[in-house]
C-alpha cells in the first residue's frame, strides 16, 4: 500500500517540483485538480500582461500594432514547435476552438465536395459535435458517430464517401488518448481528411502533427497551456493544404496586402488565410508566456509526470474507493491515457460538491463522473494522495449526503 | 481666425476635461488622434483587469466561471443600454466583429431564402465586404455595392430581391454618418433585413437600435469603448428575431442547458444563441470598464464634444491647410459626421509619417487620406489646434519630403 511518506518522496524526487512556485496562488491550501478545465496563472504571464497593457497599449498605442500584427503566427510557431510537432508556418492563434473547428471542418468539406459523410465520436466534446452537425445540416451531409472511437471503430465507419474524420485526441470525460498516427493513416487510406481537437492533450501529451501527416487540428490554450479564461485558441493546417483549402469566413486578416483594403477578397497562400478578424492581443501574450513555461519544463518530463500522477490516482482509487462504489473509467494503460482520470459513482454530483467544500476542486461531468485533472506543472503527488484520502473519508462517512441537488444548475 | 487662447478657453469650459486624467498615459507629450483605431487605457480598466486576473483567475480558478458565464450578456446589456439604445436581452459580447458579421449576415440570409441580393457600400470596411462576398459565393447570391451609401443611393438599389442591407453607420474613411432610421425603414419597406456595423460610431455617436427597428448590428470595442487591442466584439439581434434567426456556427455556448452536454444542438431562444465558444473573459472585463466610463461621461456630452472637436479641425484645415493642397473629405454638416475627420492630400503617406515623427499620431488611409480621430474623452481642443499647426508647419516647410516611401509596408 502506498503511504504518505512514499508520495512525499515522489515529490522530493520530482524534477518539475520547483515549477509550482512559478504560479500565482499555487501555494494556497486548495488542492486544485481542474487545471485541465482552467489552468493556473503563471507569474511570468501576469508580468507579461502588465507590460503589454501598461507599456505597449497605454504608451505605444496604435503604433504597437507594428509588432502585434505578426503575433498570431509568431506565437503559433512557438506553440507548434514546442507542443505540436509542427514545422513553422502551420499554426496561428485565432478565435475560439469552436470557431476554428467550424472554419477548418468547412475547409475540409470543401476539399472533398463529392463525399457526403463526416465521422466523429458520439462521446466527442459537445461543441465539436454541434459544429459538425451545423455544417452537415447546411450541406446535406451525414454525420456518423462511432462510440468510443478506437481504431477499429473508426476503420469500420470509413468508406470512400467519408470527407472528414473529426475526433478529440484525448476524450474530455474518460481521458482516453486516441492513436493519432494510425487513425490518421486509416482515414487517409480512403481519401478522407482528418481534423484533431487537441484541447485535452496540448501541453500534457507529446503531439506530432507533421509526423502523423495530420491535415487539420484545433485546440484551446486555457487548460494545460495556462493562458487564462477564454484565451484565444489555435489552429493548424498542414502546409500542403495552404494553396487549396479555403475557409468560409472571409475576414480581412486573411487578405493579401491587408492594408491595401482592396476591393476583392484574395486570401494569402499561407496559414494566415485562416485568420479572420482583429486578433486578441492580450490573450496571445498570455499564450506566449504559457507556452514558454511548458517548453522550459520540457514535454517529455511533463508527460512522464502526468503518467505518474494519474497512475498514482488510479492505484489509490482501486485501493480506497472501489469498495465505496467508485469505478475507474479512464484507460489503465498509461500509453492510452491523457493527463486526467475520471471515476464513476452514482452520487458523483454530491461527491464533487462535498470535495469542493473540503478544498479539493475536481470537475463534475454529467451524469456520474468525477474528473481529476493532473496538470503536471502545478500538481504534486501529495495533492493526489490527499485528494483521494479526503474523497475516501467523505464518502465512507456519508458526509456528501448532506449536499442538496439543485433542480437547475448554472454549470 | 481661431487663436490658441480661444482653444484654451474651450478646454477650460469643457465639461469632460477631467476625464483625460482617467486614462493611463494621457498626460504624455503625444497628441493622439487615433483613438478611433485603438482607444487609450482607462485607469479603471487596468485596475479591473488586475483584479480579475489576480483574484478571480489566480485564486477563484474554475469556480469563477459561475460568475463569468453570464458576462457576455450582462456586459452586453450594459453596453446596449448605455450606448446602443437597446433594451436588455438583445446584445452579447462575442468573437470578433468579422465573425459576428458572418453569423448575423448568414442568419439574415437564412430568413430570406428566396431573395438573392445583398446591398452594401463599395466604401464599406473591407472585412464587411469580404465577409458578405464569402457568404454570397457559397449561396450563389449577388452583392450590389452602392457608392457612398446615401439614402437615395440605397433606395435606388432596393427591390423585393434584396435579402439584406449591410452598411457601416459611420464610414471608416470619410467619417460620414448614415441616417440609420430612414435607411432601415426603406429596407424594411421592401421586406429586406438590415445589419449595421457600428465600429466607428459606438461610444461617440448616440445610437437608437430599438427605436430605429434595426434587425441586426455588430461592432468592436477597441475604438471609442477603449477596451484594448483585439477586445471582444458585440452583436445585437432584435428580440423579435430570436425565435426564428439561426446562425451557422453551432457552438456549445448557444445550446440549451449547455452543461447537460446533450446529443443534439438545440439553441436557446434568446440572444445567447448567437454565442459560439468560450467567451474571452479578460476582454469582456475591459469592455465593462470602458462602457462604464462612457456611461458616466454621458453620450450626449460625448457627442457634443465630438462635434465641437471635429468642427474645430475642419475650420483650421480650411484656414491653414487648403492652401497647401489639402481638402476636407468628411461631411461639413455636423449631423452627418461621426467623430473623425479625413483630409485628402497627394502626399498623405509621407505627411502622416512626418506627423508621427513630430509626436502627432493620425491614421493614414490609402491612397491619399490622413485621418484624425477625435475621441471625446481623451482629446482636447488644444490637441486639435496643435496637431493642425504642426501639420501646417511640416507641409509648408516641406519637411515631409524627407520621408522615404517603403516599397512594402507592414501596416
Amino acid at each position: 500500500m502506498i503511504s504518505k511518506r512514499d508520495v512525499e518522496e515522489l515529490d522530493r524526487a520530482d524534477p518539475l517540483r520547483a515549477y509550482r512556485g512559478r504560479f500565482i496562488g499555487a501555494d494556497d491550501d486548495l488542492i486544485y485538480l481542474d487545471g485541465n478545465s482552467l489552468g493556473r496563472l503563471p507569474v511570468s504571464a501576469a508580468d507579461r500582461l502588465f507590460e503589454v497593457v501598461h507599456s505597449q497599449w497605454a504608451h505605444g498605442l496604435v503604433r504597437s500594432w507594428e509588432s502585434w500584427i505578426t503575433w498570431p503566427r509568431e506565437v503559433g510557431d512557438l506553440l507548434g514547435s514546442a507542443l505540436l510537432g509542427a514545422a513553422p508556418g502551420q499554426v496561428v492563434l485565432s478565435d475560439s476552438t469552436s470557431v476554428n473547428l467550424y472554419k477548418l471542418a468547412a475547409a475540409a468539406l470543401d476539399l472533398r465536395p463529392s463525399r457526403r459523410t463526416i465521422v466523429t465520436d458520439s462521446g466527442n466534446f459537445p461543441t465539436d459535435r454541434y459544429i459538425l452537425s451545423g455544417l452537415a445540416a447546411t450541406s446535406e451531409l451525414r454525420v456518423v458517430e462511432v462510440d468510443g472511437a478506437s481504431l477499429p471503430d473508426v476503420v469500420a465507419a470509413l468508406s470512400d464517401d467519408v470527407a472528414l474524420v473529426a475526433l478529440s485526441h484525448v476524450d474530455y470525460r474518460t481521458g482516453a488518448l486516441l492513436p493519432m498516427a494510425s487513425i490518421t493513416e486509416a482515414a487517409h487510406s480512403v481519401g478522407a481528411l482528418v481534423l484533431w481537437d487537441l484541447c485535452h492533450s496540448v501541453g500534457a501529451v507529446p503531439i506530432s502533427l507533421d509526423d502523423c501527416a495530420v491535415d487539420f487540428a484545433v485546440g484551446c490554450t486555457y487548460k494545460y497551456v495556462n493562458a487564462g479564461p477564454g484565451a484565444p485558441a489555435f489552429l493548424y493546417v498542414a502546409s500542403g493544404l495552404h494553396a487549396s483549402a479555403r475557409q468560409p469566413i472571409w475576414g480581412w486578416f486573411g487578405q493579401q496586402a491587408q492594408f491595401e483594403m482592396g476591393a476583392v477578397y484574395s486570401p494569402v497562400e499561407s496559414i494566415e488565410r485562416f485568420l479572420v478578424g482583429t486578433p486578441a492581443v492580450l490573450g496571445i501574450a498570455l499564450v506566449e508566456s504559457g507556452v514558454r513555461l511548458l517548453a522550459e519544463a520540457r514535454l517529455d518530463r511533463l508527460r512522464a509526470k502526468g503518467i505518474a500522477l494519474t497512475s498514482l490516482l488510479i492505484s489509490l482509487a482501486d485501493s480506497w474507493l472501489a469498495p465505496l462504489g467508485f469505478s475507474v473509467v479512464s484507460p489503465r494503460d498509461d500509453e492510452k491515457r491523457g493527463s486526467h482520470v475520471s471515476l464513476r459513482h452514482d452520487d458523483a454530483y454530491r461527491i464533487s460538491q462535498a470535495l469542493i467544500a473540503h478544498q479539493v476542486v475536481p470537475d463534475f461531468r454529467r451524469p456520474d463522473l468525477v474528473r481529476f485533472g493532473c496538470s503536471p506543472l502545478t500538481t504534486s503527488f501529495s495533492d493526489v494522495y490527499e485528494a483521494m484520502r479526503r474523497l475516501r473519508d467523505i464518502v465512507s462517512s456519508g458526509r456528501h449526503l448532506d449536499i442538496e441537488i439543485p433542480t437547475r444548475r448554472v454549470t
